[in-house]
């Protein structure tokens, strides 16, 4: 026996089969439950229940962990249940209005809501590094905080359950324009037959001393003072067109850099030329 | 008097000013020449000789800058000019089309032809940390390397004159990736009010741990093996529309993660789900 809080997981993919054999590591009672059942083998050989319906899972514990494929699968599986005395954390991938509406579904049903946002691979899950974002009731999330904790570093961001999945894209958009860059700058010197093990190092190291800007960035967007004696918009602006014709004559798709061209000609003409790169969130934010 | 090699710098923005600036440090003798006579003063007040037309510039040594505003700029000072037993490195930002054609006027002058990409901003020339990448005549660079190392670490990267500068734009694209990334990220999650100061120190820790997936990417790249066990091109793909409704819900213009979209469903499409996104650089080479 454990004094361990029981917890119940729905969902056993790749994530939430993690998500179940961290906690089960970390002494917990786990009941899961999984539409294809021979998905559960696996755990149950490591000491988890499996139930056959959700409602048995539901039955088992407190806490309600979710990660099932889609955000709707939640909806389906939670709409006809009872979840008095329960709290519910939400981590499959979602959007902020998803996750207020699965909020409203679970309080409808006396039910406690936590939304997560996993900012971690399914092998990082239970490690150092990983971290997950929470939002939504924050006394639900304070009493099973330690809970949290076997699967990665908890956060909470605040009452509203929108904001664990709004940061939550808002870093995967950050991570998509990283990743675009890179390999399409990759592309462009494959073009001469530069090889990915010669350019790589390089765009690390590029990249990590340009990690540096970010802050004074921010404080740029936060303080509304935009002014720049590193690098203008202008600059930019100017580089735009010798890129992009750059591509086309290395036979590469300009691809994202035609909407960024765009907006750094829009700023231009709005005349912020001389503010640094920062100023496009202003932009961005009439859209 | 000092036995160092005499340089000559033409054009003195703020980065030829610097340039210039970290020359005259490290003791070299140094003539300048700028189109607006008047930037001269503060290296002159330094020890600079300021030249009155850039022939008589262009006869005080044997290794001559250029760090023009505009590529074409230097084509029209260097066209008429007599350049034996010079060594031209061309530090404006261009194209490898550019560079190509410099390198063939240059030498058709029988002079010899460098051409470099600066990946630093002006406040970190001559300061450890800063990068230029060469490209062209390589016994040239050889012979001046150590005069190369007062601006910043010297690369050379092959015999093609377009080498550095597409190295270059290949290193900007990839920042510009990450910035149009990151401030994206930022407007969506300003739209509930979050403040930049809140979101970067978060986005930072995760793109800095991001960062360390690009040499896997890149080794999948070099193998043409893509597979991957740790996030598919699908998983990416079936994240977008949530990601690109949230934006739209948010007042955030979706701007550069359109084309990601339609990259990754061509990706799909085309078979390649199961594919990590680093599958995306060869389907940007047809471009």
């Amino acid at each position: 026996m454990t004094d361990k809080t029981p917890v119940t997981v729905l969902g056993l993919g790749l994530m939430g089969s993690a998500l179940a054999e961290a906690l089960l590591a970390a002494g917990h009672p786990v009941t899961v439950w999984n539409r294809t059942p021979a998905k559960a083998a696996p755990l149950v050989a490591k000491g988890a229940v499996q139930a056959s319906v959700p409602d048995e899972a539901l039955a088992a514990g407190p806490l309600v962990i979710v990660c099932l494929s889609l955000y709707s699968d939640a909806g389906d599986v939670l709409a006809g249940a009872s979840l008095t005395g329960r709290t519910v954390v939400q981590l499959t991938n979602g959007t902020p209005r998803q996750a207020r509406a699965l909020a409203e579904t679970v309080t409808g049903r006396d039910g406690r809501y936590v939304d997560g946002g996993i900012m971690a691979v399914p092998q990082m899950i239970g490690k150092p590094g990983a971290l997950i974002l929470y939002s939504g009731d924050e006394a639900a999330f304070t009493e099973h905080r330690d809970v949290l904790a076997a699967l990665a570093e908890p956060r909470h961001l605040g009452g509203d359950p929108g904001l664990a999945p709004l940061y939550d894209l808002a870093l995967l958009d950050g991570m998509y324009g990283m990743l675009a860059g890179f390999y399409h700058g990759l592309a462009l010197v494959r073009s001469e037959n530069v090889e990915a093990a010669e350019f790589t190092p390089m765009a690390v190291a590029w990249l990590t001393a340009m990690l540096r800007s970010l802050p004074a960035g921010g404080r740029a967007v936060d303080t509304g003072e935009f002014g720049t004696d590193v690098s203008s918009i202008t600059t930019s602006q100017v580089a735009f067109p010798g890129l992009i014709e750059t591509c086309r004559d290395q036979g590469v798709d300009p691809w994202y850099l035609l909407p960024l061209r765009d907006l750094l000609d829009r700023a231009v003409a709005e005349g912020h030329g001389s503010d640094g790169l920062a100023r496009m969130v202003t932009l961005l934010e009439r859209g």
